[in-house]
């Protein structure tokens, strides 16, 4: 399907509550058939499990949902580029196309730290396009950790 | 930890359990202070779940078991290559030293594919060895095809 911005509106509505709960603002929709099948938000710290990045959470939901590890005809939205993990998840459960908003110097496996999504480079390939609605996802994340350093200051 | 084999003999076991019911046979085992503290066989097709993977299965269970996203001190044994997926979960799991069994030439994220383990890539190195008890390893996967070509043939 193509970008529809309901879609990256509602993936920054997860990333926010991911903050009200104090964790790194994150957050992720899969969108199935031109309709949101699964919601996730980073719950790292709240889990104590590395694995619960927002990506990883709403694919295991949309997993539930449609009832395979494949999850065809789907797309994922998500506020930051993917990190390695979250990127392999997209690659290994088939998502057909992967829409982002700020890219991730630090992590980011669509082309900031290396390109996990190159064509030919696995055996499912993933149509990526980032930077959508970039500034709104990156400001985010940045007055997240603005906060979080002026709490540490006092 | 240094390489123990007994431990890449306990991830061995994970595989044939994963063979059992006829899963793809990886197994997985993690390592604290020299103690099995989590153990993991492939569970996609059982689950309906890609994130399935013998490793994830492992981070998911020594994560409740030390309390906490981070796995200090871990070690992880695992009988095939990683994928990104997993390759991604063993960096932000931080665990210490990766050994593996198998390579994996069309996933595989320590080399064959990618190297997502080259030093400094992100905010943390994994000290990786590959080839541990590899013909035993690629065996067990060779083995597990053959048959499953020779049921389809009758």
């Amino acid at each position: 399907m193509e970008y529809n911005a309901q879609f990256m509106k509602e993936a920054i509505k997860q990333a926010k509550k991911a903050e009200s709960i104090n964790e790194t603002p994150i957050g992720a929709v899969i969108v199935h058939k031109g309709k949101i099948i699964a919601r996730g938000y980073n719950k790292r710290e709240t889990n104590k499990n590395s694995l619960c990045h927002a990506e990883i959470m709403a694919i295991n939901k949309a997993s539930k949902k449609l009832g395979g590890w494949r999850l065809p005809e789907c797309d994922m939205y998500v506020t930051l580029e993917p990190c390695p993990m979250c990127a392999g998840a997209i690659i290994s459960s088939r998502i057909d196309n992967l829409y982002f908003g700020a890219y991730d110097k630090k992590s980011g496996c669509a082309g900031s730290v290396t390109d996990l999504f190159k064509k030919n480079l696995f055996n499912h390939n993933v149509n990526v396009v980032g930077g959508l609605m970039e500034n709104e996802c990156a400001d985010i994340l940045k007055n997240f950790f603005k906060k979080l350093r002026q709490k540490k200051e006092i």
